[in-house]
């Protein structure tokens, strides 16, 4: 199978060109100036469109238990939500029980992610610590091919482990070029503060917000750096939402620290104000860390443009309103926790970011595509060029769409971003060299996607 | 003509592939797979070998006029050592009279630069204020293509301009998307701790040093990001050479100014204990900003593998030690101000960088292509992508070489990295297309480098 | 003449105690918890009441020519308004002729000062630079006991000295441990701002706010901090106005420069929205640097209790607003600078500080008059202590009263606090033993206070 | 019982005059210009010498269990000790057993303390959460006279807490007004580094100064003033020891928090060189956290300078070499962690501070008596005034003496500071108008120490 893209404007992180891209099989092989259409099965005519590497969003939970209930989105329908959305792979977050081995955890979501309509990776998430812990690294990164670890500083009793615990695996971790996925947030503290909370009654969504303050943020993002920096091990804080944070990121990295920092649309384009609202409205705006006052979403955006911030993810954890959300109606700490995004991630940064003047072409494509790839050991993916994956999204920069929940593929009632219009329309979404997506319809094959056996972190 | 590049190790700043490139005249016009020979004129067998994009040295003083000599090499000898040492594009400065009209000056230094061997750019230096200079700006943005000007904030009565006179030409840049290159100290000061140090018999080159001090060029770094802000244009600062200075830079960054820094080879590699070297060899290494203590040198590389710091430039002001730099022996004032260094930065960032295990490959070919094109509007430089100018340099990384000031093509009687060992070997460089360097000599034309025609800077 | 303070609670920066205090002619010759009243000449029952050291001003400008006007206080009024309130020295500033030799202006302002109620020392205004002012320096310090000078980084024309008169100057000062006051606003670039302004027709008072923005306040308060750093000499920031500013007063006291700030009552209580009223209104509240947007409070509130800023002084610098301020009705940049606050600052920063709980009763004397006296060589003043003069405030913190224009001894027909209730009232003030005010009334002699003769600056 | 102290050179922190001195009893009731020597029961002729408040050391550890030993001086010896070297109070660590009620403890610790010479406080140690701590700290405080008390992030075990519990006494102490003292070093990621060093056969001392890096007391230091912050109560970070910690001091400061340090002689002076010395010297040396880089020592003197460091303590936690230190000759972990410093600290800190012109005399009384006496409710003590005990030192600036373990009071065979010369020597001490020092000789009676109970922390 041949497919030849013509007449696009290629975007990379490097550059920006015209070009056609021939595809054979799962591949790119060539890239020039004219390719000639004799011998392909397939044209897509991208003239006056944008032609980007296929979003890579390294911060999905589908298919995820939490609080007593699972995340709305399933690998089946979460990857076609990316896919309509421009995303062409995700690394998804596993579950272990607390305590379980890692290698038959691994196996098992392996085996869950079949279903996937796009390639799949997983970062490990490890719960507690043990010597097995230890000798299942390298395990994992070997034979799985995972070489990101995730670890949690809240949720205790679920998933949280402790400094000694986060300093050991990510010592183990930074020998074996495996990079630590953190999430930072002070969960001890956090939990009193929710129980301070619900005991003076204050039990509105608001509450999730004042319970979780930046500077309990902050405090575990500088703990958990400097933990990777007596470790001497990479690190990468997932969804920096608050100015304080990042700057705690900005002083591990003039130390030295291979600190690199994440952040989310949600961070980016929406604020606190979120939560508070009337009936319940606020519940669908409940993520960890909260929404934050809005002076922040300038420092993030800044962070984006400096190359503080490497990468932009979705932290999709998705959860209908009706039956999920709604079971903290009377109990902020009842609403499950997260998001849905993975559909809207690559259109909010596009018009928010480039459109609005904040970042350029190039520096969307390192943030979605290229620095994720790299980050992360996706050693075919993240840009256009000869012998990486056909995951390729075309562009249209010159319509525009309005997000709303009733047209999405995301398997939850509502849309964070409902109604706001954005411009650029998604045309063509390949994955390995198939057009999966069609004018906004996901038209591919079910279980097509792969998954991803990745190589180790590399010095960005 | 046609050249095939084949079996090579494409490295951009996105990715590294395996491919062959096809240049027909003077663009890249295929990137493949694999590219049938038959109808090329010309094969080069990169096999084993890194194939990047040209180096491009946007801070170079050929012909430069300073202190009542000139730098030793004019755009003969300095192109061609340029291209020997893997740098296909060059942006030089201009040197107009106190007060002249920048049109006559450009034309000038258009007509000396067509000596040159390799592709050329001019930034515009602007020493006075004028409405004239104001009105000019937009003629030679559009008209000559020089989307870059230069400020110096040192070297009083030659081509200092004060606060004033910068903001309010920095304003006009500003609004006209041109980019002020600005030289940081504060001159003033530095003069009259120069006139101390001599009327107190301090005459020898490590005086230089103690005269031009860190907190004076953060002074002049803070005072120029801060004007920047005020007059609300990008700036690009030169040579930093210090921690002290950097700071100034993430804290404007941070505040959102469009600020960018350039570092030099001579200040990651050698420090001021250079300058303190028995019978004149300090005056070797005069230049300005000094050689700076040895612990600068992290920060400096920690800016550049972050990001802080976008590109690396030579600061390529050469002067031989017999008759020039010792025009300071009794008076390190009188010391010609500068280093070679055009030859030798692709290398010295290749092995103290990537080598060392400092900088990823496609970080520096981020600092030593991309971001300088993209930074300066070289539209056709700086990637290896279609359409782009064939701009190639072929480099074996598993030879090595010694530095010496014997083979260089620089026109100068030492080199300032003599005796170092550095790992690689450039093999071919390619000039739009045509091969200028075989195996360390210059095989090209004379007379063969353009005019670069520059766009406007773009949001990196 | 004995006079006796019976029974008060004595407040210093060090403690706070009950105990009568003996004065015997200009002095206080005991402190004890018991003195006998037998001998006494008078008794002050300060039952209840705190005792405080006699607030010291160290930044007035009675008389002062400025834009063409003069202040509306002389020595007379502005003496008594500052013995009504609270305070009983001032440090004057001179204003000598541009190129002046000091001494004359020196001895001419001596001269003026005389008329005053209460003792004034004065700064000297030094607006040029010539060979004759570094030696004009030691006589100022010895034969006038003048430690300290006056530097504007605005006011071009007028007063503003450029870097290298700056650094020249405090090389000196440095020397002789002169101190030296810094006016820290790039003026160039500011009155660039203005000329724009009222070119786009922009005339209002808010536009004295929008045309000096903190970042340039910011820029010459690192800029002058760098040059005393590299001076070796102490260095005084007057008027902070803002976080911005202040930072770069934490960053030289970081690196070991002997800085110190000083903020006044305007810049902790008032705000940017006082210049934008109707009907002129603003013009009232012109002062430079501007008022600043409310949330700069905090940070100066933080910078006094930390210990950042070590002194809170009035810059009083009234006009009157009919005739004064009204000079500027078309074209703000007319409006004479500056606000009256001489008379209210004891009050203000009792009542917004250690009433309102963000400052300690200690810490209030320390920043009013104990700081103030060490930091400008006024040996004999600053605490309540043997030998010290008899300059005291006795006050009750159980009254409360209004500010008003129509009760001030200040000569302007507004006040810039009018209608704010504070806490506390000064019921008597001595000064050198002669109580001069009493129950808001001042009853002591014209012409009464005494010359300053200064020490050196000490280390705090 | 009257003593008059005369014509000394009385040194506050607000001032420096010549007085006379008049103690009734124990309090100082007069101090005056001149006092007739009539009524006196004793003079004491302070001619040439400055008299000072006496000292106040709030960080001891005498009679102190630690790792299978105790400290080598008791309440006895030490207190000696401390008259003799200017010190005339301090405050104690309690000892708890883990687990155990405070209120028995501080029973407990006030009848050990009976035996000191000179006046005593104790903080009181908590090194577990339960309700009943909750319950037990306002009858601390009131019933008690105890403000303070002191968590440790450190010797997990013994006495680490963990943030939650950290953050639930903080928050009710917040409440009630005590002051929180945390030793700030990550216990758990230290032990791990210990062990890890062990197994690698690294037993020496100087191991005991690279498992305690600064990176994991400044990461501890961050996080308890974060802590702090969520918990809206003042901390006192003790024995700060580098510049990477203090800066999360001044951080915490602009944020508003109320924040305060300390730091100690032997990181002002001595440094990790101490630690690597042959034949097991460097155990004399052993302290935590331990003797750092040379060049942290400018930055703690900048501190005590600037204010942002409030207090000097000695941390005096004595180990006799024999028998104590000696315990770690093949395991520097099992070396008891401290030094003896309570008889030096005075002296250390003039010589090396006063008198080496680092800090003013009046910083020298605030650091050593004034700031501690208002951080920690001793209302009594902390200045020269009226109704304060008179507890007073005379000091001869003009005599020096030479440190010598031969001649100590303390109970251990080694001085840290052997052989330091330093300029001024202590000629008598008054412990509430008590003689008990004279000549550098104890003469008072045993066992005249009491219990301070004291008042809560102001706003500094
Ligand atoms: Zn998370
Ligand atoms: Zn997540
Ligand atoms: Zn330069
Ligand atoms: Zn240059
Ligand atoms: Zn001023
Ligand atoms: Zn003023
Ligand atoms: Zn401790
Ligand atoms: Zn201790």
């Amino acid at each position: 199978m041949k497919t030849i893209i013509k007449n696009g404007i290629v975007v990379t992180s490097g550059s920006i060109f015209k070009a056609d891209i021939l595809i054979e099989g799962e591949s790119i092989t060539s890239i020039s100036s004219h390719i000639t259409q004799e011998s392909a099965d397939k044209i897509i005519n991208a003239e006056g469109q944008y032609v980007f590497p296929g979003g890579i969003d390294v911060h999905t939970h589908l298919e995820w238990p939490l609080m007593d209930t699972e995340t709305a989105d399933d690998f089946v329908s979460g990857t076609k939500a990316a896919a309509v959305g421009g995303i062409t792979s995700i690394i998804n977050f596993t579950k272990p029980e607390i305590g379980a081995s890692l290698i038959p955890t691994q196996e098992e979501w392996i085996e869950k992610g079949k279903k996937s309509v796009i390639d799949y990776g997983l970062h490990a998430i490890i719960n507690h610590y043990s010597d097995r812990v230890l000798e299942e690294l390298p395990i994992l990164a070997e034979t799985y091919g995972v070489g990101s670890i995730k670890l949690f500083m809240a949720y205790k009793g679920e998933m949280m482990v402790n400094d000694l615990e986060m300093y050991k695996i990510m010592k183990k971790a930074g020998e074996l070029g495996i990079i630590t996925n953190v999430h930072a947030e002070n969960g001890d503290i956090i939990d009193e503060m929710i129980a301070q909370a619900l005991a003076e009654g204050k039990t509105d969504p608001i509450y999730h917000g004042y319970t979780r303050p930046t500077i309990m943020e902050a405090e575990a993002t500088g703990r958990a750096l400097a933990i990777a920096e007596a470790a001497n091990a990479p690190i990468y804080i997932v969804h920096v939402s608050c100015a304080e944070a990042l700057e705690k990121v900005v002083e591990a990295k003039k130390r030295g620290v291979q600190a690199f920092a994440e952040t989310c649309p949600q961070y980016l384009v929406l604020d606190i104000s979120y939560l508070d609202q009337p009936n319940f409205e606020g519940g669908k705006y409940v993520c960890s860390p909260p929404l934050r006052e809005k002076w922040n979403q300038d420092a993030l955006w800044n962070g984006l443009q400096t190359g503080i911030i490497s990468v932009a993810g979705s932290d999709h954890c998705p959860f209908r309103y009706e039956g999920q959300k709604t079971m903290g109606k009377d109990d902020f700490s009842k609403i499950p926790n997260g998001l849905p995004g993975l559909e809207d991630i690559f259109s909010i940064l596009y018009h928010f970011g480039v459109h609005k003047g904040r970042i350029s072409l190039n520096k969307f494509v390192e943030i979605i595509s290229t620095n994720p790839a790299k980050l992360f050991g996706l050693t075919k993916k993240g840009d256009i060029s000869i012998g990486k994956d056909a995951d390729i999204v075309v562009f249209d920069p010159n319509r525009s769409r309005v997000i709303t929940a009733e047209c999405q593929y995301q398997n939850v009632d509502y849309n964070a971003y409902e109604g706001m219009k954005v411009q650029g329309v998604i045309t063509n979404v390949l994955s390995r060299g198939e057009v999966i997506v069609k004018d906004g319809q996901f038209i591919g094959d079910l279980a097509r996607g792969k998954y991803l056996h990745r190589s180790r972190v590399q010095n960005q």
